[in-house]
């Protein structure tokens, strides 16, 4: 698989066709939250949301040719090797798209949490009635459904505006905090919605919460990303 | 002060004249908000959201004439008298309109008190330096401020879906109940971090502290929100 | 009503009858917040907690007899008047009695605000049936009974403690924060499980839902108090 | 390893040795939680608090003297097949013992989980200064020092309950729930503070993060212990 949009391709190959549209990025990561798969998702935020701008940005024209193309049709799998002090400071200061990743990734795997959840309430019966004939149980999802609902607007907004040039660090690290917690949050109580069997890494859900907890931390945890957010706040921004 | 828009005054007087424009409606609210009016707000929206649009819709004409050129005059002012097992049903059953005025109040008051509160702590002086120079509460103003901003996006997608006579029950239903959790949420922060000064009438957060506690109850509890959410997910919805 | 117990009266009389134990004190908090009278308690803590100790403390046996029999029979009224540098270290240095004060009346206030509540439910009617018949009202009667049973525990090991004169600033601090963010907690639920009249003066639950909220702000912010017991630990404490 | 106490191991010898404290148990349960070894506490838990028990009060005199010699012994390793309607009665009718033990070992788990917080927010250094020295940081390890304090003292009074034969199911349901939501609370927090250590099974505070989720799940799902409580306030308990 090939880089799915991105400036680096075009780069490389002197195309510029107008893919540059972070929503082709998208539908990937809703096709890869669909099977559960956090781990490929990481491997192509760094390559694609990290590595490459990096090398774009920050590379001399010999080095854009001999590593870009490779990297953009995939032959060559970038990783990142980072020294606390200095490398640290550059992904501060060029991380929007990164972290807009990261915050879609989380709203698309919360919803298909929740999707999975209503469908295992609806067909799961205890004491001869469906789980979600129980108050409690409808509480729970209406609350989810909301909570979902209303990062997507936000997270649908950012993209847009990373479309447009305009997605402020302060407006992606909200993006990427809030997402995050709302994507643990959820599949948390999704997880006790499925009593033991959301326990059983057999369960699509299951395996999401193992892979959920990470996306607090990494990214500029999410304490940075309040930081970041803090500081404008204080100095009148 | 007249019916600021919407179906009363327009049906009366047969003008139709292209202001059922909800977003007029938005900028008194927020003028309201600014000046910590909530007890005005819970009349208007009485009088404009619930009475005029029942008036509109289940009178005969002759009731519409003899009440609604006064209603949206401003010389009638309405009021409420339920009785609650039918009243309430009536009230559940087209109540879209009511709910999000009550979700853009929250909204509205929210970021109000949030600026109130991001000026006094970089004006006020603790230890020989301003408050938001105290990472706990520069991490209060971000959570705040994501909150706020994310509600925010939500709850202009819904002003628009009425505008186009779009917004579902359950859409309503999800502003109504997450943006005056929110509300209280950050209102309650704000009187905090105030200090002794939050709990003083002469200040304004701790006028709308004690105008929000009704906003969770009234309108449909909460509670009757996530009631409507979760039957339609536990539906199939 | 003089001095409930405590050193004061005391040592005015040169009795030291043996009845400096707090828990006569936790009596009289207990009936005044049954009555919803947290002003009184207010006044009593001013009176009996910070000024009392202070007198006691701090005076010359010249001043001591001029003004404790007075303040411990009731005909002395005592008030603070704090300015910011100074009056604030002295209260820092002995305030484990004031704080478990705030803390057990926090305790008491959340117990009668439940059992008021659990009345309520299980007598109101919604659709032909007590509230308490619903899943979710009972999973909140539920949640608050544990918090106030097991807030319950560590209030009494410390009104224990205070009687030996072991009771640590930051045991204080703990309760101190602990208990009134619980009250407020259990309040606030309280308030919205009594639907509109929880927002009422003439009921109890809305003037205690009033009352409460200065609870976390004054005897040392739950800010402060965090501060007190983050410091503690962070020094290897 | 035998049977650390219980009467098992005394009904069997027909010793009745007055071991039957729970204390003794508890021992064991800080012992494991100091090696995160959770699982090893589940083995330990269905063989002393559910089977032992059960073979004990349900078998005929044969059956015992054919059996509990092994299962106090170790000899023979016990284990549950469930089946979901009657199973499901019996343990909920006898369940308190096993509730108090997973109630106690989320409480050990999570004292635990802070120290190893403390220690390493105390070493590890950030721009220069230790972690600890941050207010956030502090903040949060104030806000678990006392969730965990607070927890403490209502689960020590409830194993002395357990002992003297008067820990009520109601009791016991509230410890469960109450305690393993807090163990999972510290736990979390504590992962996010370590930052991507935490998220390392190399390191314990990861293996008791992964560990700790099924402790809301099982042994009565948490919303079954809010159930059983919010029943018996429901009906005038």
């Amino acid at each position: 698989m090939g880089s799915p949009n991105g400036g680096a391709h075009d780069v490389a190959c002197g195309r510029g066709a107008g893919v540059d549209d972070f929503r082709y990025r998208c539908v990937i990561m809703e096709e890869l939250a669909r099977e559960a798969l956090a781990s490929i998702h990481v491997g192509l935020t760094c390559h694609d949301d990290i590595v490459g701008p990096y090398l774009r940005d920050l590379c001399t024209d010999e080095q854009r040719k001999r590593w870009l193309p490779g990297v953009a049709g995939g032959e060559i799998i970038t990783a990142m090797g980072m020294t606390e002090p200095d490398a640290l400071i550059h992904l501060m200061e060029r991380l929007p798209r990164e972290r807009l990743a990261l915050a879609y990734f989380a709203q698309t795997v919360a919803e298909h949490a929740l999707a999975w959840t209503v469908e295992y309430t609806r067909t799961r019966k205890a004491f001869g009635a469906p789980l979600a004939s129980l108050q409690n149980i409808r509480s729970k999802l209406a609350e989810m459904a909301t909570e979902i609902d209303v990062t997507r607007t936000f997270v649908d907004a950012a993209v847009l505006a990373l479309n447009d040039g305009e997605l402020s660090a302060t407006d992606a690290a909200k993006a990427k905090w809030w997402a995050s917690d709302m994507q643990i949050r959820v599949i948390d109580t999704c997880v006790q919605l499925h009593g033991g069997y959301g326990y059983m890494m057999e369960y699509p859900i299951a395996r999401v919460w193992q892979d959920a907890r990470i996306q607090t931390i990494y990214g500029g945890a999410n304490e940075i990303m309040k930081e970041i957010i803090g500081r404008e706040l204080a100095a009148g921004g």
